[in-house]
């Protein structure tokens, strides 16, 4: 944390121009603390998905200031983790052969760079790359465990032959899914069926490679709603999540957090109002909140967002229900009446997907909701963001 | 535009790290010569809105080289174009008193930095900074032509009161209107009656601010539906629009443009096949589209955007029907069947929404989609973007 230095002013969330991003640190800590328990309690290794923050100082809190393993969607964030001390890191997106020069790059710097693939032609140019650059190039296979996106599905007959193309180059690293279906499930009890299926797919890849002969050092499983519901897996080596310091109202809308867990939101300003409509107008539209509206699947569709005052407290019944690009519309739900917010008051929305809200920003103010409260939070200091590809 | 020096290797699309944003620049002075052209045949300014490309090597496109009036939708986007020269910069976006302070800065600074506002509050406090600062603050009274967001009806009662406050002050500078509605006017009918409502709209508004003794320099409206559809705007002093120099498939799906002026796109690359659910996977994500669905609403669906190949040609009947965060799923319409696009293989998605979609990038690779065809257009240069507020 770049903090304020101790001489100047004191700034709150009344000072930065709005639209910006704010992240409590004191929710993101919790959040943080939550799931290292359930990974320690599971008996796994804790690897972050780093895409949501893209932060090195949310990092350093993951893992007590310490470089320790992470994911990362993009080989700019892998760039910018190496950069910051990071030596082990998966990039969790399908490789395509233009990319590996930079993931060759980053393994000569000394990082375990762990790339990832589901087809023969892919294995076959990293093994080829592997072998002309003369080193290993750490590849896992994705496994497909619930039709979410890609992936081998564990009994697919090219599994194997996979593996061995991997293997024979020293490229082996192991298996690795991901349950992007719970995201859609409601229940508890879906979400640790999701888990299980999760778990046992990854296991059951792994078994068949080493029925083969194959080694598999690394089973990672891992998305936000079932690192938060798995009750065992054995067999697996390690957990991801990514979400999860933030949380947000879709996860809130599943059951996996609770409103008050939201570490992220977005402050913003009243600029105008048409009482005629039921309509206040902010600042803040979808550049500050990003288009995503993943609650509109859920029962409760909150719109763009939910509206707190400057403190955090939730403004009963007030939604963004509209944004265009730089303006945001809020309305009461079920024609409730209009809270008396002049132009000038200063609002926060707590988003939809916390990973596409944060990434319409260079970076957070950081504030602590647990210091004693005054009509606006102190600013603690900045966090940065990595952006682009 | 920075051109890749004369010494450099020839650069094309199939070099730079995916997904990446290009802009066809012959496109985008087609797009922009159309517009030009209609404004000058309805003998009517055009002040184009820059917060589409936000780029000052797009702006040279629309004004010859040479800084001409210009809206934006930040003060990031007012004081990036006034460092380039620009002097006359509507800020299109209700003002709110903690912006003054930077508003107040342009205008010391020699840019004629236009405010809009819609309530006697604001107008009280522009008036109040105006006469503080010793400075004229230009304001704009915002007018509600289509219910779509801000402003007040023309026959408000509190219009001339606005007015005479900013007047009182030597702050008043217009009215602005803007059919905001328009982007829903799926005939060439409706959109024609949409600009003339705007345009009677403003012009009503004007006329009574005039016949209460109140100068009215400015009556400014404009949508790219509607500044494609007016066929009179007597009373009018300018026109803006700011998505024709791109337009998308929003834009398409309306009939206000067609395919091939679609001048922005995403170049991504194929990172995996899952043909049991007829996918393929590519390294394009909601990060690199926006997660902008607008032709959900339309007639005809397109899904996060239409592919086509390296060089600009459709794939026809291939839809991004899926997005994650770096993953994009290609479907084929209609059950189709899945053309052999192997892993490496790099493609074209033309976005729903141009603002949203550019918002994603730092800047934009040019080619020129009229020059000679190889496997990939040369890259001729890159354009940079203004982000934050």
């Amino acid at each position: 944390m770049t903090g304020t230095p101790p001489s100047a002013p004191i700034r709150t969330l009344a000072d930065p121009g709005t639209p910006f991003a704010v992240v409590d640190v004191h929710r993101t800590r919790r959040n943080i603390e939550r799931l290292a328990q359930r990974a320690d309690r599971l008996g796994v290794t804790l690897r972050p998905h780093v895409k949501t923050a893209k932060s090195l100082d949310v990092a350093a809190l993951m893992h007590d200031g310490t470089p320790g393993p992470v994911t990362v969607s993009t080989l700019a964030e892998a760039e910018a983790f190496a950069d910051g001390g990071y030596t082990d890191i998966t990039y969790a997106v399908g490789v395509d052969p233009h990319k590996l020069p930079r993931v060759i790059a980053l393994l000569r710097r000394g990082v375990t760079l762990r790339t990832l693939l589901d087809s023969s032609e892919q294995a076959a140019f990293v093994a080829d790359a592997a072998r002309e650059a003369g080193i290993g190039i750490p590849a896992q296979i994705e496994i497909d465990c619930d039709g979410h996106r890609g992936g081998l599905k564990p009994d697919a007959p090219g599994l194997v032959g996979i593996g061995r193309i991997l293997h024979d180059a020293g490229c082996l690293d192991g298996v690795l899914t991901h349950a992007g279906e719970s995201y859609f499930a409601h229940t508890a009890e879906d979400r640790r069926l999701a888990a299980k299926n999760e778990r046992d797919t990854a296991v059951t890849a792994a078994d068949t490679l080493r029925a083969a002969g194959l080694p598999v050092n690394v089973v990672s499983v891992g998305s936000t709603p079932t690192a938060h519901a798995a009750e065992d897996l054995t067999g697996v080596t390690e957990l991801r999540a990514g979400n999860y310091v933030f949380f947000d109202l879709v996860m809130a809308g599943l059951g996996v957090c609770d409103l008050d867990d939201l570490a992220l939101s977005v402050v913003v300003t009243v600029i105008g109002h048409r009482s005629e409509y039921g309509w206040i107008i902010t600042d803040g539209g979808w550049m500050a909140m990003s288009r995503d509206r993943g609650t509109s699947a859920q029962a409760q569709d909150q719109g763009y967002g939910l509206v707190t005052d400057l403190t955090g407290h939730l403004i009963p019944g007030l939604v963004m229900s509209a944004a265009s690009q730089e303006h945001g519309t809020l309305t009461p739900r079920d024609g409730g009446s209009l809270p008396d917010l002049p132009v000038g008051t200063r609002l926060r929305i707590l988003p939809n997907h916390a990973c596409a809200t944060a990434a319409q920003h260079h970076g957070y103010h950081v504030v602590d909701g647990t210091q004693p409260e005054g009509p606006a939070p102190a600013i603690q200091g900045a966090w940065n963001r990595v952006s682009g590809w």
